[in-house]
């Protein structure tokens, strides 16, 4: 397996992207066999990122380092920069995903580029119209929740809510290999009939599928709870919540200096990255702020998602269109 | 002034309701002459307020029972409640306001009812076309942001957020006494062009306008910010945002047994209820598990809108339509 990283993605670049990988590398040492062992591709520039790649004396058989002209700053518009930046670490490394040179990709950096450049190379799976990206939330008894979209989709219509769903469900079932994910859409009330009107018709659509355990609307105070594995919204909505928590997160731990089990679940160095999911191969979008435990966290996800087989698994379900037998 | 009271609404009625009355009383027995003192219209049905109203033993002076003769429960239809029960407490509480026997009315039963109750009622003020309701969200640094709309209005247009955007200033400036309200959008990222399409276009308007003092999107991450007084939002969102919030501050202090005076703050207890704007009178509605100081609360944020002449205020803004000189 080989697994793709743009070691310039991400505001401590390269360094911890590097050290995520020794990270893995170290923890990996003795229940990797050769032929099971993944093979690193970083994609980087060669002057940043030498001094860096040091770290990895020892480790000379386990990654290849790619050398890259350039690279996407945080915030140059995502079309236009991979469009005039051919050459740079997350363009070379969708070029290398495309080709299937590596089984997946890694990157934290300029989250729209991460997106664009997997619609552009790799492209959505047949029949998927919204890929989406996703993020693990805490549930207060333990484990996560899964919301989607998280900002891929800021507007949506009700037929890309139930394509979230379908996508999120095989994710959790096969990825997180939660049994019978439950799926539940976000509202403003937990009654049927409840909500605006892309609510309202996402539920009628769910309601008359059988491709997903759908357990009805969820409000904002149940988002913590067990009541579901995957909840599902609009891109706007789920930004908003999936900010507000980690807001939330960091108030009650940086500002207030409260200790809690609970609160470190929402440390997103502990989830790593969200998946795009519904593209033709595995990615993950880390955190601008990763470090190397995300960076690590990460490259367990895309590991995951590999021997997972999620992507045929998708690919199977949206053949040819929307299959409603399962 | 005289206040009215729905005492038939929430969980615990009428017992909280009356003992919020008492409470006020108490409180305000030093401060008050009989002039300024405000006099209570409780509105109830008699043979269940009556063993209640004995906790106002020695009050009599200071309040009205006013009977009648059913009430509207939490999970009915709101319309059709209120045509069905023209003898219920929120009907009747409403055609006193409507006929000035009340300066304001606060109710914590269905929403719905006292949110239709008013537009039925009191209807909206000319020049309004989207009535909201409002809410407190404590900032980390102290005080309070204030979000609209929380629920009333799930699908909604740029000039309807505009339209929030200038009766939340002007209710933050008169009635929170804040001199010059920092108005913000809430969006999925910070730079202007970001967000969906409703998000973008508000923006627009709100760059556009010279009658609050615009600082632009504020994202998720930002809602306990002190970089705005004033957050707007289509309703769908700020329900789940304000739920969320209530639902993280229940798992924290009930489930994880943390104490924190940030998170008391979140308790819906210390600032009682949400108050309808854009309508011709101040009305507040409480959360539908109000205890006796979530009522205390109530009546004091009503007597503030009526000194402050809010409604008044409100009214001069929108006549004969939005004024862009203020």
């Amino acid at each position: 397996m080989n697994i793709g990283i743009d070691i310039m993605g991400g505001d401590f670049a390269p360094k911890e992207a590097i050290e995520g990988v020794l990270w893995f590398l170290k923890e990996n040492r003795n229940t990797s066999t050769t032929s099971n062992s993944p093979h690193f591709l970083l994609f980087g520039i060669e002057d940043v990122a030498v001094p860096y790649l040091q770290l990895l004396e020892g480790w000379e058989d386990s990654y290849t380092f790619i050398p890259c002209g350039s690279f996407i700053k945080m915030h140059e518009h995502p079309t236009k920069a991979l469009k005039e930046k051919p050459d740079s670490s997350i363009s070379i490394g969708y070029s290398y995903l495309k080709e299937s040179k590596i089984d997946a990709f890694i990157g934290a950096g300029n989250t729209g580029a991460m997106l664009v450049g997997a619609l552009y190379s790799v492209k959505a799976i047949e029949g998927v119209s919204r890929p989406t990206i996703a993020s693990p939330l805490p549930k207060l008894k333990g484990g996560y929740n899964f919301i989607l979209d998280v900002g891929a989709n800021s507007d949506c219509k009700p037929e890309h809510l139930l394509q979230f769903a379908i996508v999120g469900a095989k994710y959790a079932q096969h990825v997180l290999k939660i049994e019978k994910p439950r799926v539940a859409l976000l509202n403003l009330g937990a009654e049927e009939g409840k909500g605006n009107l892309l609510a309202m018709a996402s539920y009628n659509l769910m309601k008359e599928q059988n491709i997903f355990d759908f357990v009805g609307n969820i409000e904002g105070r149940d988002i913590l709870s067990d009541k579901m594995d995957v909840m599902v919204c609009d891109g706007f909505t789920g930004n908003i919540v999936l900010k507000f928590a980690e807001g939330f997160h960091l108030a009650l731990t940086e500002d207030r200096k409260i200790q809690d089990d609970f609160l470190d679940q929402l440390n997103y160095e502990n989830y790593g990255g969200t998946p795009i999911l519904g593209i033709n191969a595995p990615v993950i979008i880390g955190h601008g702020i990763s470090n190397a435990k995300a960076f690590y966290y990460q490259i367990l996800g895309a590991i995951s998602m590999v021997n997972s087989e999620i992507i045929d698994i998708l690919k199977e379900q949206f053949r040819p269109k929307i299959n409603a037998e399962q």
